[in-house]
């Protein structure tokens, strides 16, 4: 283990501006996708400027992020406006910005989130965890692609790893996955959004076929409170994925997280634009 | 059938109110809910205003709303604006503000959304329709309810229908309905919007107990492009929702909307608060 600065705090550690809620932030390569930062530690930079804005009540409940443009490499600016604050719950308007040719602020990114102080009630699951091998019985995947974020994630596939072969042979969309931040970092909010959108694009697994595809908008809900993050650590949490509906350049994935102890931390949704 | 405007109709009506995408609302009774407006009818109102902007580039794709505190009866005032154009997309930001007793605009309501232009793609689906009988052959209901909105909606329960004795005994939170606009409207994106937030909350049916619960945050994802619309026409859509994971003062709900031909023309996501 290294006493270096985590990947991921690395990539969501923003300086504040001036202004309150004003945030600068720095794309690292770490966590590079083809064009752009991955989508994940956007939204978990987002969430940080969340957290560490003066006004913040209570924590994380959901956020939806919305890819405007690709991000470019290089410095970014947040403003993170808590535009309405109740008594137990926070709602946020987000923007990402970054300058163009002509120096002029562009959005990138917006988002909306709500932050809450959550109490202790009956709970239930209509959902429960499948019941898997656990992590240390399944083996670690090499990175699946050439992109540099695959790397920050250690993966282990129980159920539709991406195809071996692009014969374009139609199958469902569904994967699970054991997977936890590389080098392992205990677990927290910021974590959690990034982990939500780790899923390969669900139109190559259901048509066996690469086609360039990006999202376009994600909502995360955070089920788990700090106890339950703390609870979690550094173990693995199990993902699971699968698309609905795909049609006319678009589909949807609905998504789940669970703790190895088998508590649901967060479901996710996303939009995701594909090209044919 | 009257030749009066449709209630739906009336409650999105919206007047431009000067500067660009600024509008002008007025609540309904029509659509009253407990404390404020139904929930789906805001939305409505806010794919309307998109719609109506003089700039909107495509029809909608995905928007998700933000009920930061409760729509007080009469005028509210709703700001759209697109904030990023790209080639085939377009990303929007909207707020719905209403004057506090000291007449300063406050928000009630925050919204995000992405406009597209699609383009006829491979298509498939990973959920089809369930089997279950033509809308004709299940009566309707009678509204389940004291709140005016449920006049609004024909509904026709397959399943999951709200507890008849509140007797506590715990049940999985699957609801099935067919269910349209009332009188019959041919279907567009407002209506469909306003049908994706049709169900009662999942706690009461998973737990047979009533408890204050109110929707925090929706996602919809529209399927549909306007084709598969007009073609479902004034017909019953077939609605499905289930929560996942209930715990601390919040569940999630996911739910599907498919046509009577079997086409899903909708899914939508929301979190949810609840009391105990």
């Amino acid at each position: 283990m290294s006493t270096d600065i985590h990947p991921l705090d690395q990539a969501v550690a923003l300086t504040p501006t001036g202004a309150v809620g004003h945030y600068q932030g720095q794309t690292t390569q770490d966590y590079w996708n083809m064009v752009g930062p991955y989508g994940g530690i956007t939204a978990a930079a987002l969430v940080q400027a969340i957290q560490q804005h003066p006004l913040c009540l209570g924590d994380p409940l959901s956020i939806t992020v919305n890819y405007a443009a690709a991000l470019g490499a290089g410095r970014f600016d947040i403003e993170a406006r808590p535009v309405r604050t109740n008594r137990s719950t926070q709602h946020w308007l987000l923007t990402i910005t970054q300058p163009d040719q002509d120096g002029d602020a562009q959005v990138v990114t917006t988002a909306t989130a709500v932050t809450a102080v959550r109490r202790i009630t009956w709970g239930g699951t209509d959902l429960s965890m499948p019941e898997v091998p656990s992590p240390a019985a399944v083996p670690r995947v090499p990175p699946l692609g050439g992109v540099e974020w695959l790397n920050r994630y250690d993966m282990r596939f129980l159920d539709g790893i991406i195809p071996q072969t692009w014969d374009g042979r139609e199958t469902d969309s569904l994967t699970r996955l054991w997977v936890r931040d590389e080098p392992p970092r205990a677990l927290d909010f910021c974590a959690l959004a990034g982990l939500a959108d780790v899923f390969f694009p669900r139109v190559w697994l259901r048509r066996a076929q690469r086609t360039p595809a990006g999202t376009v908008s994600i909502t995360v809900y955070f089920h788990a409170g700090r106890e339950e993050l703390a609870a979690a650590g550094t173990g693995h949490l199990l993902a699971q994925a699968r698309g609905q509906e795909f049609r006319n350049g678009f589909f949807d994935q609905s998504a789940q997280l669970w703790s190895e102890a088998g508590v649901m931390l967060a479901s996710s949704h996303q939009i995701v634009y594909f090209k044919e």
